[in-house]
């Protein structure tokens, strides 16, 4: 197509409007992260859908360009980093849409998709007709990654004193098949390949099953979603239970040692597996929403809520990584802002929804405080990403109640009232009641447009709101 | 344990002989690989069964180490590369010793397994005492990767004018649901993300369908087992079906376009998929030894067997790839022998081997020829790495007739003679006949120690046994 002339006044202008929109051009990288079951596809799923529906179905009334019309749409285009999978949004979309609905697969490993976001500025001064353009790269990636972050703070021999499998009861049982038959090894015994591997197979399905159970808190985070690397030996070392040798004498064991084998592997997983993923992509990350399944924890019982608790703090500690000198100035982040998002609020009933902010902010207390400090803006929130639930009042002699209606997970239609959620970390006195109830619920049938949510709005205009101003 | 201090005779000679077997060590790095279902697994699985087994129970009358008592044995070690999965050696012996015995599963990319191998050379000299050590990295890989080669040769505009889904009236078959979807497309358009991920799915699929039905010749080769990247930008390319504009005016087109964009993907995965095979795992192999599954393709008809044979010629240039000018010379290869194997000789009767041998031959006539004028010693031979039928002999008439016993894998004991195999390139005449009656069988019951073979021992010889010397 041939480009106008600009000789008449009509022309000039839409020439300089070009030149402005040209000018304007923004690029955001925004990373959604969360432990597996936390939400990561649903709300990729519906922030997609919610910013390609902006302006026409989608209710985006907290997001200022949204409700004031500016929003014009959102376009797909082709992603820059060829070597990451693509977020599979149509899927995703189909999968609602089936009857009867179903959830989107959940995504493994890390995956992108890059929208170009057309709005008109706030402020758009003397030439009315501009535009403008954000392009908006946005990744999703498991939280278990970042679970590893701690691992390049230490060394073998820290991480075997840690005993990362002797956190509570529960998962001490789980372990302990594990723990009798590494008890057994001699640090300086001259390594077996298929005795190592073997034991290393143990210890990762002691993590596979412990996540099964509910438990967040897990390391070596790829043990769980191994990739390519399954049956690798960078994959096949464990902590060794009990080092009665202090650690001088323990380093100068020789190489072919089960102790100096094993520590050797856990050189090459820092190296090879945890700093490429925060050299590659964690530090371009620009903004970062990480999703919690509060609760789900609450539901699964102390020591389990605890373990989310602590996994979170560590998670969370990535985030405010570049005032800690200990580590390499050259993986940390530039994030400019963070959010915190308990999901499934649709789960509970609307009056509780205060409540679960505020757990989440106690939960968080630490590093909320971290981040505060790293001069990082963040802010705790609760949302549901693909709302699968209505709200109706029950009457009960003279009170009306407030309860949820909706299909559970084997297409029975249900109404259920879930309980309350504690404002603050739950006592021994909850646990006792075992008060909280929480059931899954299919998606809402016939979502074909714009999916119903829960301050997704709220969410998209603390995450890229400033953007479009 | 401290060292005995050199004082008396025996113990100086033993020092000497402890001297002279550290200053013999030997290391070697051998490469299995063929085409998907050629036998790389079998291969793999009965070479490190025979060299554990050797001076005991293994019959390898055709290696003089082991046929002269001088091979003691063979240990596993752990590997050097700690990012590569390992062979799963121990599963598949089990799978061979499961009640029925069943085939073991194919790996998928790469994998390794190291082994120490303890001789006495032959001419031990005046220390008989001495034994001398060579310690062997076995990998295996997947032959589709060496498909992707004459990738490296040509820019995306050749590629798309090779037409690879042409070849063939029953592949055009396979792609004309495709073609008709890409010819639609203008290399001129602005790329849609979603257009082109449909049609590289559609390309894909084509691939995989070509291969069920027995093709070889099959490019991308990573489209056949994407592993991290299925999703990915980087595997969504194809050749564009009609190029009427001159190569010069493609190429001005800008970056958004069509053909632009598959034109990037095509460079990335050049240098980020196929480079890096090459350059970290292919030019570190010392010997190589690539499996043909030739009663396979004999079977299969002769569209499909004159597709092996051109794969077969585009994947040995490989070998020959030190010559070649135009590639960079840093991906040549140091490969001082190699070895080309039809498998599966157990499922022809014994007569027929050398008819197999002299077929193969014919088969890799041009490919044999450059390999000797880039000066790699090469060998053809046949084999059955695992046997898995016994020979018989049947009175028809006056006749005695060769023929196989073994149990099919419905769990049938058959007795059957699958026909003859020709010498040279068959021709109209032997296709016409449908001479050939290939069977597929269980493994033998029973095998627990040596896995029993045919030539095993002479390949082994051919790959290691001047190593052993």
């Amino acid at each position: 197509m041939a480009m106008p002339t600009p000789t008449t006044p009509g022309a000039l202008s839409r020439e300089l409007g070009n030149l402005l929109e040209r000018g304007r051009d923004r690029q955001l990288r925004l990373a959604v992260t969360g432990l597996s079951r936390a939400g990561k596809t649903a709300f990729l799923t519906s922030l997609v859908n919610q910013l390609r529906h902006a302006g026409v179905e989608a209710r985006l009334d907290l997001l200022p360009a949204a409700r004031d019309g500016r929003l014009l749409g959102a376009q797909r285009l082709n992603q820059p980093d060829l070597g990451v999978p693509r977020f599979p949004y149509d899927p995703a979309m189909q999968a609602l849409s089936d009857t009867p609905p179903r959830w989107p697969e959940p995504t493994r490993g890390i995956s992108e998709l890059r929208l170009a976001l057309r709005y008109r500025p706030a402020r758009g001064g003397w030439l009315r007709t501009s535009v403008s353009h954000l392009t908006l790269d946005l990744f999703d990636y498991p939280g278990e990654w970042l679970l590893d972050l701690p691992l390049l703070d230490q060394d073998y021999y820290q991480w075997c004193q840690s005993r990362p499998y002797a956190r509570g009861e529960q998962r001490q049982a789980i372990f302990s098949e594990w723990l009798a038959a590494a008890e057994a090894l001699d640090p300086a015994e001259e390594a077996s390949e298929a005795v190592l591997a073997e034991l290393a197979e143990a210890y990762a399905a002691g993590l596979k099953r412990a996540r099964q159970l509910g438990f967040s808190h897990l390391q070596p985070g790829r043990f769980l979603l191994p990739g390519e690397l399954e049956g690798a030996p960078v994959l096949q070392f464990f902590p060794l239970p009990y080092l009665d040798q202090p650690r001088e004498a323990l380093e100068a064991l020789p190489d072919n040692s089960v102790y100096a084998t094993l520590a050797a592997r856990f050189r090459y997983y820092q190296k090879q597996v945890v700093q490429p993923f925060y050299r590659d992509h964690f530090r371009r990350f620009d903004r970062q929403i990480i999703l919690v399944d509060v609760l789900g924890a609450l539901n699964a019982g102390p020591e389990r809520f605890e373990d989310l608790s602590r996994a979170l703090g560590e998670l969370m500690q990535s985030f405010s990584y570049g005032n800690r000198h200990l580590l390499n100035r050259l993986l940390a982040p530039r994030i400019d802002r963070l959010a915190v998002a308990a999901t499934k609020a649709d789960h509970v009933t609307p009056e509780q929804h205060d409540n679960l902010v505020a757990l989440l902010n106690t939960m968080l207390k630490e590093p909320l405080k971290d981040l505060r400090f790293a001069n990082v803006p963040v802010k705790a929130m609760s949302l549901a990403a693909i709302r699968a639930t209505r709200t109706r009042e029950v009457r009960q002699g003279r009170e009306r109640l407030p309860a949820l209606r909706g299909t559970d997970l084997e297409g029975e239609e249900t109404l259920v009232y879930p309980g309350d959620v504690p404002a603050s970390l739950p006592d021994a006195a909850f646990w006792q009641r075992q008060g909280f109830d929480f059931a899954n619920f299919r998606p809402l049938p016939g979502t074909t447009g714009a999916l119903p949510h829960i301050r997704m709005d709220a969410a998209i205009d603390w995450l890229i709101g400033d953007k479009l101003t």
